[in-house]
Parts: C-alpha cells; structure tokens; sequence
C-alpha cells in the first residue's frame, strides 16, 4: 500500500469545494476529466463514495467487477473503478491512505438495528446518500456497496472481518479522476466503529488537473 | 468452515429436479420455505446464483449487506443472505464444502476481454443469468454480485486474489431455503479457472422440508 502522505498535484484548477459536516452527505456532477479529492480533515473519518453514470443511471459503480479487474479487494493508486458493464468510471490517481474498504454497503438504519440493536432514526451513510442522490432521480433500490474510502477491514484466513479505526490521519485524501461524466454520493460516515467512535467532518475539492 | 459432507435431510418432498449442461444457465421460481440443493455431481464446479424478491424487483440479493451482517466473507450452514432492503433471503441449511465467494461478478464477455484478453462471444455466467431472468421481465443492469457457489477465493493479508480449485468434490452440495418468494437465476460456470480448466454440469433439486 502507498504511503506517501503528499499528494502530487502542486498546481489545480478547483472548481468547488464541498463540506460535510458530520453524520451528514450530498450529492454532486463530477465531469469527465475532473478529479475529486476526499479529505479526512481531521483523521479517522471514513466517508461512503457511490457513482452512477450522468446520461444512464443503470450503470453503476460495481465492486464486484472493480475487485475482479483489479485483482485485489484493496484498491489504491493506479486502480480504476468500474461500472456494472465494465467501463471505467474513476481512477485512483493519488492515495495518502492506501487502505479503502469496497466490500459492505454503507451503514444504514437497518445495520445499526441488526448489529447494534439501535432503534430506528440513527443517521445512515445509506439514507445520507438517498438524501444526496434523490434531485437527480435516483431511487434508494438503486444504491449497492460502496466504495467507503479510508474504511480499514481487515480479513483474517478464516473470512471473518475486522474493522479498525482508519489509518488516515489529518489531512489525508484520495483522488479520483472522472473516467465519464459521473453522478456522485459522498457521505462523512455515521458509524461509530468505523470512525473510531468519533464523528468528524469531510472536506472534497473539485479540479481540473493542469 | 463445516466439513461434513453427507447432507442431513434423509426426507424431502422433491418437487423439481434441475440440470444445467457446463456453460449454461436457468431461471426459476422459489417459493418460501423451499429448499434448493445445488449439487456438484463431479466435483470443481461453480454456481453462480442470484436471487431477486418474487413480487418486487427492486429488492435483490446484497452482497455487501450479507456479508457485513455475518461478519465474514465466507457464508456457510447456519447464515443468512439478506436483501439489499436487509430483509433475510435465503438461510444456507446445509453445506457440505464450506466455502463459496461472495465478491466478484458473474464472468462475463467483458471479464474475459478484459483479464483474458478472449474476444467477445465467450460463454459466460453473466449471459446466462441475462438469459434465464429475462423471461420474468428482470434487465441484464440488475444483475450485481452473485453467491458464487463453490467458488474457492481466498483474499491475502496484501488484499490479493486467489482463486483456486472448487473445494467440492463430486456430490458435494449446499442447501439453502428460501425466507421469501424468490426468483432464482442459477448457472453452471463457464469461467476456466475457477472450474481448474474443466466444465462440467450443475444438478439442483428443489423440495420441502419434511
């Protein structure tokens, strides 16, 4: 895994930035060509990424075929994601972290019911990405696993799964550069165990690369 | 992960018999409280399986919900596969190899285009899921990851893949009963590494627990 803590672009064109508070997520249009960078601000923070294609919301990020082509269950710099028809939909064109979990759905009401035995009304990265996704016409039915970048799952020989506190630190990031025109869902996570028990914020900018 | 591999049912109301020629696939109906019995008759063979809420499409089988609420990726007798709504699907009753994949897509032409470098018109799982399911009106998009049923993956500690031999040796099988109506799509894989480079048939048998 990368460890280099400094992402490489000196030079970008930004053109938004995006804040979210915690427990909280939103959704945007990501061009083709444009990168988005995730922040953990503060370090410990997992947030939930999701893709549809702009023009055909049938295609869609797949972790499935993004594990199969990259022959890895940890994707990092230099992997792409793919949609469920196997185009490219982003790359990972810089990574500070190197660990992103893409095998569990975002955490949701009915998670939080099944494992915790919480009560409904708990924030969800799941019904923060319905939230963020339902301007642009996209149904809750149609939003699968996750990419949950910084999310740190381990898998021991025996396939149980282990979820540590995240390896970044403050300031850490990913970026992920447009494959085709994109709708994106992004969340800063509302789980405890994932977050080390301490909710925090996630900062995303939008560039051109120069 | 259990060994035993004598099935316990010693009575069963048969009530379908299903065989799947190597590189072939089908669709069926699952009526709660069936039980489906995948068999390897010869052994090194995978199912890919895919299941879908009879009355309601928009609810199929997750991979990244089953797996977060077993807390492994190797589901085996005794759990559970939930709906992406999180509602169970289908409960494995009875397995005798133990290990089956829950990550990757069904092969498909582009898998073996892309990792394989096979021109299009490669028999593949994904095709003949398209095929079986779309008589009950179910689009090849909704297709996501499968239970890849005796599918030998193992994950290292880098995140690698491996993907070896089937475990099952001829006879071998797994049980699993339906907690809802279902929609099944079920094939006899077409991939030739994970078959180790022999096709071979899938028998299945439908029936009630007595």
């Amino acid at each position: 895994m990368p460890v280099s803590r400094r992402p490489t672009y000196i030079n970008m064109n930004e053109i938004e930035r995006v804040h979210l508070e915690p427990q909280t997520g939103t959704g945007f249009e990501l061009r083709r060509g444009q990168v988005l960078r995730v922040i953990d601000p503060q370090g410990e923070q997992v947030s939930d990424l999701m893709a549809f294609a702009r023009e055909d919301f049938t295609e869609w990020l797949s972790s499935g075929r993004s594990i199969d082509y990259a022959d890895t269950i940890y994707l990092s710099k230099g992997h792409t994601l793919y949609s469920n028809k196997s185009n490219p939909m982003l790359t990972i064109v810089e990574d500070t972290v190197g660990k992103h979990d893409f095998l569990l759905t975002p955490c949701s009401e009915e998670m939080f019911r099944i494992l915790y035995d919480v009560d409904s009304g708990h924030p969800s990265c799941f019904s923060n990405l319905v939230m963020g996704l339902e301007r642009f016409g996209i149904a809750p039915h149609q939003i699968p696993t996750t990419f949950n970048i910084f999310m740190n799952v381990s898998i021991a020989p025996t396939g149980k799964l282990t979820i540590g506190p995240p390896l970044s630190r403050a300031g850490d990031s990913i970026d992920l550069r447009a494959e085709m025109d994109l709708v994106i869902g992004l969340t800063a996570c509302s789980a405890e165990k994932s977050n080390n028990f301490s909710f925090k914020p996630i900062d995303a900018i939008i560039f051109d690369e120069e």
